[in-house]
């Protein structure tokens, strides 16, 4: 499958997180690239990847960092495609940090932001397919799909309340 | 103009933020339409407004609450269109309890959230059209020339530092 | 016992919290019913549940969440009755997300906020039960005789101090 | 009317929020009456107007008070009675400090607690009316025809969006 | 020994913290005694116990609560003596809610505050025997020795840094 | 009268602040000494202010200061005094950063904290009459009278909620 | 005088901010430059800007920006010259998002952060040329001078305290 | 090496966190000396410290700590030379109350403010290396080859995201 989502970390201890975007993306089965890109310490490969996505046939870009999380935002001033944001859980101030260094974006260059943590990272992998699938019919039945399964789940596990 | 992105808001008092949202599309010429909806006054109504997004040509939701802002994340889960949530700012708690109800949604359930008040709106309009603009080929033009025009903007107001 | 008190949580991953409001509504002697429903996951069962609850001879809703936690607004904007609100201790946040997205109700719909986590069940339960005992004797005796016990448990307990 | 409803307040600086609860009473046609008491500067009378209350034929206590706000709590340890706690916006935290004094209560002693400032005033009341509502058919019906009052302004209220 | 300074705290699991505060005044020298009062639990013990302190030849309370920690406040609502409040570290929020519980007392009655958790514990130790150091020369004399101790430990900790 | 309480701040900004601390020794008539003292300006001075302190006759230092406030915690470290920090409210963090630069002192070298900004000033005036007061029976007599006032003034201040 | 110091802000909006640098480096008789810079709008100019600053004779970048304030951190990924981070308050948040954005930079970048705000401009004008005095006599006699001058504005604020 | 650099932490639990300020250093080959001064328990010391150390030919001091920090602030207030703070990491608030102490210096005395805890040390070795290399081009030559090897260590780890 061609990549239509590429998903890029600030480091591979993020990978933990972030893996769980990609688990969400093949279970739609949805293409996609995952590399590791840091703002701070390789910022000219993060500004030809932003800049040639497009036309490399990415749709959505999903951006994971921790702390002081340029990552996301630098990204988007770099693209018009949609950049979702996943704020990693941090040491100290619990992923606070990371949440208000992605979501606090400046008007003009918006971030789509998501949860901190594992939930983000699901909830990344599913907008970009919610993105896919605003045109892409195979994908939108997916979802549909996905959310008829969890809400099953839901109705069965009033059984474990004991 | 057809209007492919569903503008709504819990309060009236959200409008002075939400307006923003508004005058971005209009300035990239892509239809909206635009209504009060409370998830907490008119649960119903935003059931079927979810419901029916979609089928009535709704590509994109647009939601801003503030305080235990629920809007966004409700309407969210009755659709699998992408939902962008605007966190109003609050008067006690400046928006940080809006921006927390909307951003931290469990696995499953996403929401695109975008800064704080006016930034956030202003990225709310601008990201709805790079969602567009991932197969629209002239909502990805407006935006490039958008975005040409600000940056044109930052180069001269370095002459305004007197 | 028919119960007279309705216990709902987002996840059965809530259940270590809301057993606790279970434990002191058996304590008193006070019927009730539990289960799983999810604002996110399960919306529509979470309406038919608000809607109905008086019907079925309910007097209390108690509900319990985390994160971006809807649940107990949700259901408040579907019923009268009053409904007390948990909020789950979550991983990155540890509950201040779940309390806010609790207790900042706007004007119009009012949830009963308690403390986070395992205080706040327990308290839930107790604030269900003292709501049946404005007109319910039993019920306030009841209360009366935790109160005494556990006035004696705190003056006993001062010889644990070494 | 004989008073059903106890408003208290730590000083009569708090009457600007608090008003808010009374005038929905007002509204609801239920009697109620309403006293400065302070936890700090007069305790005594705290204790004994908690005390008494239940004797004396209220069912609900509203409470409001800001800062290191101990008034909800050291009321709702002296009876059995529901305890409403309005967290009342402070100087300098805005009320954060309000809200986690009055919410975060052991287990063993519960306070119904609302959103801060004046959006918790008017639920304050609306909750103590829910609270007799459980049993009085009048206010229940009171509260129903409010909640449709609300939900129609809203409807209209998308009017008012230019 | 006749003690001088009253150490109370809440529950008998504020122990660990609290114990800190006995342990500097045994190594002064300076004699106390340990109670649990709780405010919510016992408040009537609560008031008492205050209002018979100075009589009983206390000069200092020290009180140590957690979450909503009423107890420091109310004690000092009912003497004029001075009250050393100590966060306890709550299991949530890590003890700001204990602290801003303590801390942002009314204008009236003040509640000397110290740092959350075991520092907190020490120091109000240490306060309590400052303030009997006002007059006390001995006491006087015994805190600046324990001054001089700690001053050359860590003097000699710089051999630690390897 | 021979000054016993020593004021002192960061700032004659800090003065709109710490004047209500004078004020309150005044209305209790107990002598003290008011003076622009910064821990970050003048080092040299705090240091031999604190040191000389006790040996001038002072009880009890009272300090105010605000951001990143040193001014009480260094001026404890050269003296054994009580000595009480007042956190002035700040421009961006509303206290919140003054308050913890107070409070959170290490184990050894307490500053007993009181509430941010104005309520804090006059709180710091009444603790440092109740530190005399633990062996002047003027001042606890001045501090009792203050009290009943006070408790007197709240009582009438239910007729002004109208 | 070639400029030394290069101060560059996100906004001409936060001039109004930065402008106190500049005004501490005329009183200093140091060299700057300024322009604004957006990190976000002008993304390629931010990264020329940063890899010349050392060949064309700048020793320290002074970098100001709020919110989401990715400036200072991405300029200092692109010199190994010493960056000096302004958080500008920001309208819903005061900062706090700003400084975090700031300050929370990851191991391999560093960002000397200054305080929030005017007073944090003007320190990192005064860090700017303490930098420079490391090795440059003039520039430290200046900075010494200046400490003396703000010692005696100190000494004689106690007048002020009426 | 005559050390050009002073690593100074105020207490000896502070050592794990800035033993990697030192192991920059020993990477880039800078001289260092390392010292536990306590602005509270040995303030003399510490100003003397201070007063001495451009003298004896330190042209950058790090000053670790946490709690009410005030080490790296006093020091600042009794040199010229740059003062790198690091906000060590604390038990009950996670370092926030670190990094406020010290980051929020009033205008007049700066501190150049890095990250809470390891990634903090780390970048306060690295940002007094920068402080060198603004003129010693061996330390700018050993940064640079230091940010190359970091940016292939980024490149080789997308491998391990498996």
């Amino acid at each position: 499958m061609n990549p239509r989502i590429g998903i890029i970390m600030g480091s591979s201890s993020d990978w933990e997180t972030m893996k769980h975007a990609c688990d969400v993306l093949d279970e739609l089965k949805i293409g996609y690239e995952k590399k590791v890109i840091s703002a701070h310490r390789t910022p000219d490969l993060m500004f030809s990847y932003a800049e040639e996505a497009r036309a490399r046939g990415l749709h959505v870009i999903i951006a994971g960092a921790g702390g002081a999380a340029h990552l996301p935002g630098m990204v988007a001033a770099k693209t018009t495609l949609p950049v979702i944001g996943v704020p990693v859980q941090s040491k100290a101030l619990n992923g606070m940090d990371s949440l208000l260094s992605i979501v606090q974006m400046p008007g003009g260059v918006p971030v789509a932001t998501v949860a901190i943590g594992k939930a983000g990272a699901i909830n990344a992998g599913l907008l970009a397919a919610q993105i896919l699938g605003t045109v892409d019919g195979v994908a939108a039945q997916a979802l549909e799909e996905r959310r008829k399964r969890t809400a099953e789940a839901v109705l069965e596990s009033s059984g474990d309340l004991v």
